[in-house]
């Protein structure tokens, strides 16, 4: 539980987690552009700590643990107080609950995922969107289209229909392979992910960020066509 | 997983997580009193799931895995969120630091026990402070002596020794039995419980609440006195 090798990779989730209180801490303050940088921050380490684990073959019980604990709170808690924030606070309590879903159906995604991984031994593609994918595509947007004011026009009008999208993709039956939480893939591809990652993120500065937020949906949307695809072509091989 | 049953009980803990996001959000309209009643009410549906489970024999993995998720929120990341904001904000990013330690070693600690749930089946009383019990200790304080501005004298002072205390005994081996996740306990502990938690908000209302934070303080201290007493006898005795 305690070795060296494993405290290094757990002291990486621990980023995780603290740029997760990070990013509540900087919307409380109205800094809406660097809370989502926190975000985007808390999955960089949320992927590094997978690569870490492997390399050093140091990955432990305690750390998946651990992991999905962290998750909740940097994908879950913070971009539902972001969006509360950004946007949603104007409604009054049915703004605090659109603002939650984000961070409820989140939480029913990792804990569907965690008994899914210990029963079947799933591999490269799980049932439902990951809870980092919702939460790269809110922050980004926010990163992208807001002031210290709130969201940007025209965007606000398209944060409510896609809360509730990606609260009702993270609890679907969708697939996605992009960004999972990766426990049983091979270092190789845990590490293309991460150079991806670092290419995005270049990509964010050149554009000033606003090419992140169209990437992201369009992971986000893909998984919806794919779906309907196969479910298609499924039906036809019957 | 998605029986009627059980959706009762991950209902209820859906509450608890909920009630942690209402704390978020309160703390950051500077509502420290009412962030802190939300603390306290999330320990109360963080009891109430576990007898719901027991009442209905609905207890599930998801439901354990839910439970745990919803607790780092409700027990770690509104409590660290609310200190910050009441009281260590002051102290620019080693404020920061202080404040997010609730969080993590809370983190840990919930880590920690999930393991060792599995691993040893063990019954009654665990290693290290509950981080329920943190939460409340932390809540009733800000509960009793804060206004809308922060924390009152002369109680401010006590609040970085009690955060550090709190966190090292979170991830310290001094065991407690009181307030523990309870997956093992019969339903009849669970209930003498649950009716001591009501009779202890009951107390709350008559006092003003100022009973409550020196109840709690006295149940985390008490742990420390049993467990020096009990590593002095079993000295004695080796």
């Amino acid at each position: 539980m305690t070795n060296s090798k494993s405290f290094v990779a757990n002291f990486v989730t621990s980023l995780n987690l603290f740029c997760g209180f990070l990013a509540i801490v900087y919307t409380s303050h109205g800094n809406y552009k660097l809370a989502a940088i926190f975000i985007i921050m808390a999955a960089i380490f949320d992927t590094l700590d997978g690569i870490i684990a492997r390399l050093l073959s140091a990955s432990s019980r305690f750390g998946v643990e651990l992991d999905s604990l962290s998750d909740v709170v940097s994908f879950g808690a913070a971009p539902s107080f972001l969006i509360y924030k950004a946007y949603t606070y104007q409604f009054g309590l049915p703004g605090i609950i659109i603002g939650s879903l984000i961070l409820i159906f989140g939480a029913f995604r990792l804990a569907r995922f965690n008994i899914m991984v210990e029963d079947l031994n799933t591999k490269g593609d799980f049932t439902g969107l990951p809870i980092p994918l919702s939460a790269l595509t809110i922050s980004t947007l926010v990163f992208s289209y807001s002031t210290s004011s709130g969201l940007n026009e025209p965007f606000d009008i398209f944060i409510i229909p896609l809360i509730l999208l990606l609260s009702f993709l993270m609890v679907s039956k969708v697939r996605y392979n992009a960004l999972p939480k990766l426990k049983n893939k091979k270092i190789k591809e845990k590490i293309i992910l991460f150079v991806t990652l670092i290419i995005a993120l270049f990509l964010a500065f050149a554009t000033n960020g606003r090419i992140l937020f169209f990437i992201f949906l369009s992971i986000v949307l893909f998984g919806i066509f794919r779906h309907l695809y196969f479910s298609f072509f499924q039906k036809i091989r019957l």
